[in-house]
């Protein structure tokens, strides 16, 4: 009773402008693009951003292809689809279930709509290689949304066939393939938990008051 | 060579505000903390932030555990050195040189120091459940520098011990810890690669002008 009266004493003091939270709030996974072109400097903007994140051991272990080429969007958009047809195949039922739910197929529009694709790979053998570059990622997602920007982090089943196409070296894994433009599509933002849903104090159980 | 002239004009349109890039570049990961206390309501800011992230089918896999109990706190900082010793007598020598060099050793004097830890875990069942857990922590990352807050995400070695302290439950694994609260050190930020350094433009190989 104690530790909830606190909450709500501390909730009622907001820090700053909130301008990451609005940023946050504002950001929606966009699956449709408007063939609008952008400004490349919002893509860089981003990216240098994103090259702020920590890592492990400083070793800044990300790497991004900016794909604005439309004929290796279409190859990228060929592959990704064809590997996605074999998943649906064999996805769980349930998993199927909520997919067809929200609208989901194998087919990949965006892949080719989105006038960019951002594809950002891990070096593996860094410490904390895939962490540090979804944290990154986090940024990136950020600064996007900021530069006015809608995106999607599309993570296609592996294939050594799309790593061949973008010439990526050994050691380097695809995380995701990222587009970005101006949305071609409204929608909700998918709703979230609470805070009180998945936040504890000092162990696990003892939960916040309700928000 | 086009490229290049491209991107250097594209470089003159600069994006907004550059809050995001901003507080991405001011960031820096602390190691020594003051006892100053700090509003809770600041770290139930970051969390709100970080729970808006997208994750694999919005599973939204993180949990938070915010500890300002000084006794967990002695009790986590006792268990992660103990590994880290252990760890310290047996990594590689040229991480090990990286290490000392910045003036790491097993002892984590942070998580007794800062006046608040958040562990973050993640649902290991849920697709995608560490890379979306580690992009919600990049919001987190962002919305506690914008708070005026100092962090770093510090994860101990593997350990059950810790698990059962914190009265975690199975299926879930501990990402890291993050202490939080004013700096107790003045240090200079580690540098980062540039733009060119890690960014290629529809293929691997070519790379942008010089940044």
């Amino acid at each position: 009773m104690y530790i909830r009266k606190q909450f709500r004493r501390e909730r009622l003091r907001i820090p700053m402008d909130k301008v990451v939270l609005k940023l946050a709030l504002h950001r929606k996974s966009i699956r449709r693009y408007k063939s609008d072109k952008i400004d490349l400097s919002k893509i860089l903007y981003a990216i240098k951003t994103a090259l702020q994140a920590p890592s492990g051991a400083n070793q800044q272990p990300w790497r991004f292809i900016i794909v604005e080429d439309p004929e290796v969007k279409a190859e990228i958009r060929k592959i990704c689809e064809d590997l996605e047809k074999k998943f649906y195949s064999r996805v769980k039922k349930e998993l199927k279930e909520w997919l067809l739910s929200r609208g989901f197929t194998w087919k990949k529009p965006f892949l080719t709509e989105a006038p960019y694709l951002i594809a950002v790979f891990a070096e593996l053998g860094k410490p904390y290689a895939v962490q540090s570059t979804w944290l990154a990622i986090g940024y990136l997602l950020l600064a996007l949304e900021e530069a006015g920007l809608a995106s999607l982090t599309y993570t296609p089943p592996s294939s050594p066939e799309l790593l061949e196409i973008l010439r990526v070296p050994e050691g380097f894994q695809l995380q995701t393939i990222i587009p970005v433009g101006i949305a071609g599509e409204d929608k909700r933002k998918e709703p979230r938990k609470k805070l009180h849903e998945v936040t504890f104090y000092n162990r696990w159980g003892t939960t916040l008051m309700q928000d």
